[in-house]
């Protein structure tokens, strides 16, 4: 009878990730606008500020979170100065909340205010919309902690003109869709975490032809293509969104332990699952094993950070390791061949692959895609995430690119929450 | 006594393959203007009409190159319709001469006349040019035939609207070295003659900021990219006169057995090599063995045609086969594996690998340069070529894609013409 008890639950839970892995591999994610994140999101309440990874108060935050918050803080006027914006954030009269309360994700420290725009990719298959600042750029940048007067000045650049210039270009081509991006990308050297080359010059031809039509000023548009032309990851923050839409579809099927959203604020690592509402299950994050930029060391390293592993949860980043020859040395993953045991690997802790996501270099394997929360624990295999590096110090920005896991306490705590929702604790 | 001197002959030859590998290798070939070819080419006589392959006379050419005659009799207004051009064509007072006599390479049929817009490459290195007209895109074109009004018109737009305007941003770029763009290509799934996505998406990137301060007409602006972005294989006759400006330089070379040139005029293949001058060594096309598109089969192909093997002679297309996962399905050359099989043989009959475009997924392997005639004969391996297939018939259009063997009897011939310059035949 036990045995049958547990038959008949293990049949139900395998129906429910079946159907957690329908909803992900389709999705129809279009990328349909640019908006301010205080028009986009719902409820986003005044003096809320939102970041990267699992809820974190002002105190345990990183130094470049810290440094991050600081300059959004000087970005929307509510402090004056560098100095002043510390005494607001330590105030608390600032709200912090995830960014993924908000269906967005940010990578790095991932600050987002209401003032900042947002790509907005609509899931078209199930209605439902998810959101990411636009990608910086390379150098002094917020999300790598950077806070100073180039770095607000962007932001207002990204809100007040490049923004509107490409949230009405993707409105007059009646929204991008994205899932053939990511195909295309597969077959030209994108993972869609570390390396966005592809797609973002696929990106680039999809928008160039509406982005002319809109913007009549030529210096204007010359400028906004010669930021979109030499930003490599440009993408990155697109692919994001995109993967936030697809893998939310699968939130909120009972009896599912499949991962739905993966996401680390640079102090802790935080697991969503699909069948266990809003609760996260967090674990101190660690620090990537990688390649760092002349100069720096592991001991320069802040722990793990950012939203962007929300790809990793659909299949993308460090599980198409094997997708992307050219990724491989830059995260310091060893050899081609260590890069498609990664990706092979990955089966093992997933539901299954991804028809439409193949790795040509694989015969066309499909993309692993639904991590099972058992699974992992079971087999001890933790999920691969490529991800950059950055400096512990505010201001100091990347150091580096590799290769981390996240932390297995996550999925132990996770795994325990769902025995307890289906009462065999 | 004979064995030493054949030793000697034998270290001379393999000095002067070196100097024609270094020169290949050393090239820099940067993309600098666009003009009309009648301005381009030095002594393009009145009544001149060029043609992709060996020389040839009108009654010998093959159906789809007909059709392009006349098209291009009529665009340059020197027939009033199609069956004017037909009679001026065959009554003898055009000259009928190859691209290669003028530096320049045209794809498929290649026809060039004096009023057609042409990329123009500089071998900075070097300092010699080399030419080749704009891709038309894809469907009813002139490069397989189509010589109806469609054709002329666009032809002409290419020649007084996208070619300034082209021509334009370059110059102001002060040109667009290319080697990079090859390199950057090798890894993101291009060989550069049957798959120019990347590359082309890439080239997009490097104009596209200066094409936007330079037409200021947005509606033209974006239909220039329209017409960039539609065409995957838009590079494709950017990366020909690349080659041919790199493959030039060694042209001349004393004692050197390397193949400076192969192309084909769907009747004839040629070749040239380095030390024999302006001789031509033919023999019949052949057919490529690939795949049809819908609704055609072998009886409807010509035979192998077009100046774009200038690529193989230089590492890319066919020798660069495994760089592209995503070509080997489209010409019907089985699988990766195979792909990898086709690109490691041609180490066999060249001088050496390009260090600077190297294949990231077989560890990074330098391109096999250098057609070395002695090898071909040798072995018994011909030069492997990626190639589009075209109608037999005038205005039919491309009918599918494969791989096609230069044929052994034009290298048996040079060899022997090589043996008598050193007088040991």
């Amino acid at each position: 009878m036990v045995q049958n008890d547990a038959n008949d639950i293990g049949s139900m839970i395998d129906a429910a990730n079946q159907e957690a892995h329908r909803r992900i591999v389709q999705g129809d994610p279009v990328l349909v606008d640019v908006q301010l994140a205080g028009d986009a999101f719902d409820g986003f309440g005044d003096r809320t500020l939102l970041h990267s990874g699992p809820p974190i108060t002002y105190d345990r935050m990183c130094g470049p979170m810290k440094g991050a918050v600081a300059g959004a803080l000087v970005f929307e006027g509510w402090a004056g100065d560098l100095a002043e914006a510390g005494e607001l954030a330590a105030s608390g009269e600032i709200a912090f909340q995830p960014n993924h309360h908000f269906n967005s994700v940010g990578p790095m420290t991932g600050v987002t205010t209401p003032s900042m725009a947002v790509w907005v990719v609509e899931n078209r298959a199930f209605g439902n919309r998810a959101f990411c600042t636009l990608n910086e750029g390379m150098g002094n940048v917020m999300r790598f902690g950077g806070c100073d007067q180039e770095v607000v000045d962007r932001l207002h650049w990204l809100a007040d003109t490049a923004g509107p210039a490409f949230g009405d270009a993707v409105r007059r081509r009646d929204g991008v869709p994205l899932k053939n991006i990511i195909a295309r990308g597969l077959g030209m050297g994108d993972e869609m975490h570390m390396r966005n080359t592809a797609s973002s010059s696929l990106f680039l031809r999809e928008i160039a032809p509406t982005l002319a039509e809109g913007v009549t000023d030529n210096a204007e548009l010359a400028g906004l293509f010669r930021f979109m032309v030499g930003n490599d990851m440009f993408f990155l923050n697109i692919g994001m969104a995109m993967a936030k839409s697809m893998i939310m579809a699968a939130d909120g099927i009972d009896g599912s332990s499949v991962v739905t959203a993966m996401a680390r604020n640079g102090t802790d690592f935080g697991i969503r699952l699909s069948s266990t509402g809003e609760a996260w299950f967090t674990a101190p994050a660690e620090s990537a094993k990688g390649l760092h930029f002349p100069g720096f060391d592991e001991s320069d390293d802040n722990p793990d950070i950012g939203d962007s592993c929300i790809v990793e949860t659909v299949g993308l980043g460090g599980f198409a390791m094997a997708a992307s020859p050219l990724v491989v040395g830059f995260v310091g993953a060893g050899l081609l061949s260590d890069a498609a045991d990664f990706t092979r690997s990955m089966t093992d802790i997933t539901i299954g692959p991804n028809p439409e996501w193949t790795i040509p270099t694989l015969d066309n394997m499909g993309l692993s895609t639904g991590i099972d929360v058992r699974k992992v624990v079971q087999t001890g295999v933790s999920p691969v995430i490529n991800t950059a590096i950055v400096h512990r110090e505010a201001g100091r920005g990347q150091v580096g690119a590799g290769v981390v896991r996240a932390p297995m306490a996550c999925f132990e705590q996770a795994l325990a929450a769902f025995a307890e929702t289906l009462g065999v604790e």
